[in-house]
């Protein structure tokens, strides 16, 4: 297997599955001087953590991070960065009646198809663990666009269907669901309850917004921003549609009414999502991810067993109902390692001689 | 600037500018044995250009391509493929008006920004005729596909915001505008009309579908399918979303009816659109690409001069009143040359020693 | 800084420093069901460190590695696979004295010039407990070779001037300095005594060789076999020249007596190393790497202080006389790590549809 | 096939064969702003023809390159730059004998053992015709080297076993054979004439040289200056060794006579080649590459046949004796684009926030 690289220049390399003794990655091509520390990094795990809103369980994760190297006197050194978060929560579950099961809309049967073999306790390597190594590494990036007066939000802008009114995604870090609405909240509590009675799940939609990115970003033909962007959160385990601006709205609109306008004051509007000919242009880059609802039900579910045969299972353990709000702060991550390393790779290409 | 290459071990690097001398390409990493020819690739050329429905401007455009290299008695002998394209129509039209000019819409703007410079005649490397690179690279990997069973189509599902009624995607490619329903074709037809008389431009939507994928393709963590086919199609000038299988919709409905269920006939549906976890299921590879309206319309609009002023400008030429149909076949290379690359990572990971 | 991965489909990632927690590594895309554990990395391991031969010094070193992802049932899943070694002897030794001091043959000057900061703690990243990684690396891609029947050997084949007579790299293994000859050891023995005796230090020839090498791996123009191996050797710390087969001496030779002429019994000679047009042709693959002597003498040495000044330091501590032996399990390492490359690469390509 | 691309940043994708329609490549990540023109290429192709010494034969072959784009108004535009050279020399001699014999010393049995096939014409893609894209894409590099200050050389230091007496590498371009010592072309010509009398090739030693380098160049690791321009040089045709520096020659010092001592005034000595744990170090980077006689000569030698049999060949046609000094600004070239990568690698990561 290839792909557990992200980037060109910012790369995060990442390993781990769930039920084995840990994860971690490293990131490569960070420049010297941005200042670092573990609490940096853990601050952003913590958000991943459960206990926002009632989509999530309350499972106790600690997920304690440790630096490994590139870092000295609190100042990244431009060596490579090594991290690690160690598995607690390794109870001796028995798993066995997995082993030969491949769950509907989980990557049982794919993986098996691949590699003939896999770690089936708990996901393995397809785990929302997973994903703890790119919010440790996004975090990483987070610190050196801060650096260059660059800030992300990862607001929640839909849940069950409903959508929010308004979009405060500033205050959304501070809101039950990550909510770009607080008024939105009890609308989905409610959703939440009703859904969870009935033993299903459910999906949603998360904004990620990036201010203060400089124009140059990107690059024209394959690489462009909003080609990268796309790439990054499509690449987060229940993400199924990704949107740049005004996205899918963009293709039942006219060219008159889709053009954004220039004026000495700047953009009149931001359809294009900040990108322009796939460069980003100043505005804000925005875009949307479309989360499929989590797979996993409290109901007996159709399986196939590896023999052929259709059996009925219920999958045990305390599941979420929603990959939100949990996943808002994977997709931050993605869009800080995406911006970060377009940024380098843009500041070595975009400088004229 | 970087970003002129396309995938990995499969790899497209194109080059080119809509008023240089030509454009062109090179296929790296096609495996010896594969039946090459220019009449393979301009059939694939052919199908890009207008004519096909009333969206498209009549212009003539030979655009005959040349192979250069890796091609021996019909067959690629496994080294590099070298193709050119040389640009006929290049009139000595007077391109100086737009010289500092930053079209609404285009990435006159951002490519200043970051390079300082730019081919301003006509687009240049931003310019849609850099497409051409993409149809005959995937050209090269569609007949790669085809010895391995596997076939693509591009079909559109919505024009001006009218949806097609029915999805007959093997008939699209003798259909007007590509179109999976014949019988919309009339409503399109009044729709470009309208629009065009009124000096505007349309977007819509359309289907990439790969019947024959083996599971297997597609690799756990940031190199998922999904991710890999958002990050082609993405990349393409006028997409702003992209959605993989139900994609959007998945977002508002439930875990219990958005999972597909296997059973010794296969998959009861499809709403992964063949990803399980980001590796191919076997079933049918579905995505669909929004496009923007076409930001270049035939009325005078608002532009910024690079001393910062607001000029109005209508820029002349003919234009395409969209996208669709001449990028479907765009879009069908860019998940041509995304399977081939993907089928060949796999080919040597995915295989138990 | 970038340059912390090896390999495009078999890659190696690593990390750490000397005096920091700990140093160890990703290897991405070994494919499944290759056998797997700590121990079979830890064997590996064992052969770098120091005690065979007198140009070691005796250090206590453990250097336990612990496996933290994509082993599974005592076999590689595909997943990526973690590795980790934690630093033991780290003595709260005062480094401060080294802190502004550029020392002689070292990169001190080049990676203040470079990054602007450093962890000047025992040569930080660029100290020779780096090849730790390499080492374990290495083991995993030996070991994936193994299954495909091509063994490895590096053997000395000179140390301080004073060459072998005789080629037994099979019993290298087994003989002080990894030495291809046992009856030269005395020699060395006594060379490095007087060397020592003097507070200097030597440098050497090591050769690597690859048995059981199928035809095929490598590609044409850049990434030849033998371009890849200079690569591989040339970048462990020492190595000042490498050279493939009779290297050196084909530059004073002629082409009727450079040239290996085949019969059906097979080659009659190997002066191209095993490599034709850069494409392994199923000889042994033969390279060497030529050692400088270690910079680190027991001698006061001068060197320039951060503002300037020309200052006499005698760097302390317990130093090697030669990076032989030591270093050939690394050079081992880095051949190990290019094939498994190679074949995974060959694998896809080579083979016909 | 793979491997026809070079460098991460600054990249040349290369194609053609010695008897296709022609030769070009591409260059993705030139930055903007460089003087860039046909002229600029041709002077470096230019160098490449016979006609210096008496070690090359007297083709005409005027390999006239084209840009195709990439280039506005003299200068690069930050967008791919591609290239072309015509064949013009393709008489349509018989190559059928050729078809199934494999030559010694070439790559004929490799190829076959690879891909199964091969363009069997005058070497195919593995002709010294492949070198052409090589030196024009290097002619750009060193364009861009040139605005920093950095002048690339390439001097003959050996030739037949006869070695200069004195190093003037910047006379070198206006000496036979590009020798860095007048006074040894004599001797030069009288064993290439015994030589050539005696149908057989010879061989010798090529220094390149670079000077006006900034310290910092390379990456710690894997991607050290040395590794890179190892991998650079090996990677050429007839190369089977590479030494930086001292090189082999270090092998056989001692510690305090191999490092090289810094005062106020620079550095004493340069046995490190310009390399200080693989950064750039702020002397002249020196590489030396050993090329190995011609596998062609004059003479009949036994080849083997594709059916096993070994058959008596006297390949016809014009042949150098030696690859010198035709050679010499390919690898000029070759260290053109390693630095010219190296720089633009540095210029992102080297600088502090």
């Amino acid at each position: 297997m290839s792909g557990n690289s992200f980037g060109t220049i910012f790369r995060l390399t990442t390993f781990g599955e769930s039920h084995g003794p840990g994860l971690g990655g490293v990131v490569d091509g960070c420049p010297a001087g941005v200042p670092m520390s573990e609490e940096i990094i853990q601050q952003e795990l913590d958000r991943r953590r459960p206990g926002s809103g009632k989509a999530s369980t309350a499972r106790k994760e600690s997920d304690r991070v440790r630096l490994l190297s590139g870092v000295f006197d609190g100042m990244t050194t431009g060596t490579s960065i090594g991290f690690y978060v160690e598995n607690e929560d390794q109870r001796s579950r028995d798993y066995s009646t997995l082993k030969d099961i491949f769950r509907p809309g989980h990557a049982d049967f794919s993986f098996h198809a691949k590699f003939g073999r896999r770690d089936y306790r708990g996901g393995g390597r397809s785990s929302g663990r997973e994903t703890l190594s790119r919010v440790a590494g996004g975090a990483i990036a987070q610190e050196l666009l801060r650096q260059q007066g660059i800030a992300l939000y990862a607001s929640t802008v839909e849940l069950g269907g409903i959508s929010v009114a308004t979009m405060n995604y500033e205050d959304a870090a501070q809101t039950p669901y990550f909510s770009a609405d607080r008024d939105v909240v009890a609308a989905w509590d409610e959703r939440i309850d009703a859904v969870k009675a009935d033993g299903d799940t459910l999906g949603g939609v998360v904004e990620v917004r990036a201010v203060g990115v400089p124009p140059g970003l990107g690059e024209p033909v394959f690489d462009k921003l909003d080609a990268r962007l796309a790439y990054a959160l499509m690449g987060v385990g229940a993400v199924k549609a990704v949107e740049i601006g005004s996205g899918c709205v963009a293709a039942r609109s006219t060219g008159s009414a889709n053009n954004d306008y220039m004026t000495l004051d700047g953009f009149t509007s931001n359809n294009a999502g900040g990108s322009l000919g796939g460069i980003s242009s100043g505005q804000d880059v925005v875009a949307r991810a479309y989360i499929k609802p989590i797979p996993s039900i409290a109901r007996e579910q159709k399986c196939m067993h590896r023999n052929g045969e259709t059996v009925c299972v219920r999958v045990g353990g305390r599941h979420d109902i929603s990959a939100i709000p949990r996943i808002n702060p994977v997709l931050k991550a993605m869009m800080a390692l995406t911006l970060a390393d377009l940024l380098l790779v843009d500041r070595r290409l975009g400088e004229r001689l």
